[in-house]
């Protein structure tokens, strides 16, 4: 029981030297390479680049305590960082008092919702977004950092949390554009695509294993900060106009109290809702997919917990948002961790750099942060994928374009509610004009399909109807249109047999509609049949009155109707044509 | 074409003298029978009691040329009049100009959005509202009207739209009880209880035909008004304390522009949203069980733009909103009304009382009308079929539960809207966690049924799974854990069969987690078959590369694919215990 909301307890019992020299290294490279890109995220949410490092401290230790996954690692990550900034910037002005302060809200309401969803062992909520809404999301959220971070790369300021106002703003400051920001920025960014493209392949073939070279392949970023930072430094870039992380205060995160301001926490609500979600999606798929990997189990109720934690944790040392990063995971998998002890050393690590090195990092320019946040988050991108979903699925796609389409327009807020809405409302729709086929028998077989796509044998007087989905209220009219309709179109029919096998609910108002429809077809003296009515239904159909005024009665195959209603005198049967 | 836009062309040629004396009586007995409840609908909706009339002229008139139903009977109706109050009161106050201005403006938009949804054949909207949740609404809308009338019935003024607030100023305000008016409401009151009750057995025992006596058991409102008036006008009640209906301005309605200000169309959007789907589900329900009895047909899109055209037509002649009326309609059909005409004859009746015979309306007590509405409002309410609910399914009555106590205490919009948004998120709950079953075959058939519910055959190393759902993207993942959990738990398998005869659709969220469950079972040697997939979930996966990713076959029934894994080595069957 306790292991279950502390899943510490499962691994630590079981720890050896081994494990601890293999967590060891991970948290020595991951502490290296997370801090570059905890600073640029910090700065994508128009926060203080500080706030990306605090953000990877005590969450990442919270998280060690209370998740279930063994190498996911947590922090700020791009498109939590991006839904942070917008949700920030519609309550306060970027670079204010009131805009930190409402980042430690954003993480206690996300953090609380987290945890309360876990409890509530509502981890199932997140199934209501659908792998295209996810993907057009995560693609056209990567189009929109990639836009911003564009500007930084050239020295611009743009503001704006959609592709309009960034491109207008943009645009609208070009003048700004300043030469050598834009010469380093370029370079870095060069830099960066061909060690990723081609980084690999080099070590390799300089006698590395694969392992070894994609891990230095990836620490192409840290050499960017390290040779950029020590450029600006020499060259004293800052005096000429290059922007420069500058001056971090040293020492461990302050501890912080949320402001209890309630119009603010109202404000805040729906963007936590939005950011716990997305957060707990990217977290969860990332560390599934590790899990099966490695044959490890994953609770998504108690990753919940685990994440809202994380985030609780953020909210009181003066952190933002966080979550499972797809990158910093990554690379801490690459690095060999085993445990969550491997996160927990990362933290220490990171939180040495914070307490001792931050001067080192003050000439990093700002270009070369845009740089790796660009290379990192183009991945997202995925166009064939979308291709993939036009070709199988025109309902899928419109949820996915019009997620795509209404992020980059409107924002990451309405592009992820539309996205939602919208897939629900198709699935709805369908669900409420049901297919329906009428069956004939396979010749020599009990098996029943389509008379349109199978040749098949029919009774005259006899018709069977597939009803092809759950009977429930959105389509409980329609299907009474659907079977008056085919007893009006046949003047012959003495029977009708509704298969049920795909009919997996009826509820109260097609219950309605089935009394209704036996009423109507014993007026016209036709008598109704139900067959393949599953277990549950039926059950369910005894509590009813139903069952005694059906004018037929209830078989338990198909076939078993045919073969009964074949009897009858006045049913002719049709060879398949 | 123009016959389906207006439908008046298809009855009015064949237009005869037998179906205008038909119709003349019946608008004849409409006029007397409705004025009463027009007057009292007003009054509910807190507007004076003109508007219910001059709200029974021109919108009958639209509706008579663009309905489709012949005896459907326009005007203020109970519930409508309800939600109008509620929604006005967020907005103005009762008595005002600003709250006569609020009712058109409701009006005018109720009537856009009817028309609206008609052209663009959205009737199927409706549908969204599940029976229970209907049921529930009227139920304690019903009660809510009984609580406000209540206190009209002791001459006490109370205010408020949510049962809580009616009470407390029902209490508030006991001082006001006024013994002469409590006299004469509740005198009115037990007339016509007894006359609803005993009345047609009173009179068909005096030897007139079903028919004629249960309109004249229906005419004992009439009676009541007149009887009431007579009184109050002899004895001078108004001098006494006794509240009626006072001055009616006579003449025809004036022409009325809605005022365009914004603020006040936004601040009425939802409200007339709400009122416009409930008055066209009212409206829907009662012409259709019409029709059927008559045998004809009711098209629900044309429906939605003769309701629109009534309430535009109510927004130009300082109406109210209206929809199809359930107590007048019941009068106009056994009246023997034949057409359309008879709503227009009515209209014409109400509209020469409205000219010159108001003043005979001065001395009509407001308790009388109380009581005509108490006695009408509360058939509504429908004990036997909320028990029924209960008894037939647990999460339909939970939709019926939160929209009654929701109605009862915020009022009727957070009632139906919980409702609606309830009875949806049950359905998605449930279809995101699908029953599926473990299936077998039933010895000597070629059908398949669950082996925990019938005695079946089975094959040691093949799994035959029954999917009772269909497959999108709020259930994919559950499948998957589905999947795997059984092949977990039986390590001997070797063929896994996914019966799809309750799937009805597979999303591109079900074919990710299809294709994962294909690897997953190929790395643990499993190999995974399909069978009885539907013609049209057959087209669409053809459209994409699972099929050629599929490591086992596609059968075409549950026995075909029984027979052929039969056949192979391994596969030992085990006979029904």
């Amino acid at each position: 029981m306790l292991k279950r909301y502390l899943p510490v307890l499962t691994w630590l019992p079981h720890y050896n030297r081994r494990l601890l020299g293999a967590d060891l290294l991970a948290g020595v490279i991951v502490t290296v390479m997370v801090i570059p890109q905890s600073l640029a995220y910090a700065l994508l949410a128009g926060l203080p680049a500080v706030v990306g490092l605090y953000a990877s401290l005590l969450p990442a230790v919270l998280y060690a305590l209370l998740g279930t996954s063994r190498t996911l690692a947590i922090g700020p990550v791009a498109i939590i960082a991006l839904m942070t900034g917008t949700a920030l910037s519609s309550v306060a002005t970027p670079g204010s008092a009131a805009y930190l302060e409402a980042a430690l809200v954003l993480s206690l309401l996300s953090g609380a919702m987290l945890v309360a969803m876990g409890l509530l062992r509502l981890g199932f909520f997140a199934n209501f977004l659908s792998h295209p809404v996810i993907a057009g999301f995560l693609s056209s959220s990567a189009v929109l950092i990639a836009i911003s971070q564009s500007a930084h790369l050239a020295g611009i300021d743009a503001g704006g949390y959609n592709a309009l106002d960034l491109i207008a703003s943009l645009v609208g400051n070009l003048s700004q554009l300043h030469w050598p920001t834009l010469a380093m920025g370029l370079g870095t960014l060069l830099f960066l695509v061909l060690s990723r493209r081609h980084g690999v392949r080099l070590f390799t073939r300089l006698g590395l294993t694969t392992g070894t070279a994609s891990l230095i392949a990836r620490g192409a970023p840290v050499l960017a900060v390290i040779a950029t930072t020590l450029l600006s430094w020499r060259l004293g870039l800052a005096g000429r106009g290059v922007a420069v992380v500058g001056d971090i205060p040293a020492g461990l995160p302050p501890l912080t109290l949320p402001t209890p301001e309630l119009s603010l926490w109202k404000a805040l609500l729906i963007p936590a809702l939005l950011i716990s979600v997305v957060g707990f999606v990217e977290s969860i798929s990332m560390a599934q997919m590790l899990a099966a990997r490695r044959r490890q189990r994953i609770s998504p109720n108690q990753e919940l917990v685990g994440l809202g934690g994380a985030n609780l944790a953020a909210a009181f040392t003066a952190g933002m948002p966080v979550t499972g990063g797809l990158s910093r995971t990554v690379i801490n998998d690459e690095a060999g961790a085993q445990t969550p002890l491997a996160g927990l050393f990362a933290a220490l690590g990171i939180g040495g750099v914070t307490l001792a090195f931050t001067p080192l990092l003050h000439h990093l320019p700002i270009a070369t942060l845009a740089a790796t946040i660009t290379v990192a988050i183009l991945t997202l991108v995925d166009i064939p994928l979308i291709r993939q979903t036009w070709r199988y699925s025109r309902s899928d796609f419109s949820a996915m374009a019009v997620t795509i389409l209404l992020t980059l327009v409107e924002g990451v807020e309405a592009g992820i509610i539309s996205g939602v809405v919208l897939s629900i409302g198709l699935f709805l729709y369908r669900t409420s004009r049901p297919h329906s086929a009428v069956v004939g028998r396979i010749p020599g077989t009990e098996h029943f399909r389509s008379i349109t796509r199978h040749e098949v044998e029919t009774l005259t007087s006899v018709a069977f109807l597939r009803i092809d989905e759950s009977l429930y209220f959105a389509n409980a009219r329609y299907l009474e249109d659907t079977v008056l309709q085919m007893v009006a179109r046949e003047p012959g029919l003495e029977h009708v047999v509704l298969i049920c096998s795909a009919v997996n609910l009826i509820d109260a108002s097609a219950l309605e509609s089935l009394d209704a429809i036996n009423a109507r077809l014993q007026e016209a003296e036709v008598t109704l049949h139900l067959a393949e009515v599953k277990g549950p239904v039926m059950d369910r159909l005894k509590r009813s009155d139903f069952l005694d005024d059906l004018t037929g009665r209830v078989f338990l195959s198909s076939y078993a109707a045919w073969q009964a209603l074949k009897a009858s005198p006045e049913a002719g049967t049709e060879e398949a044509p």
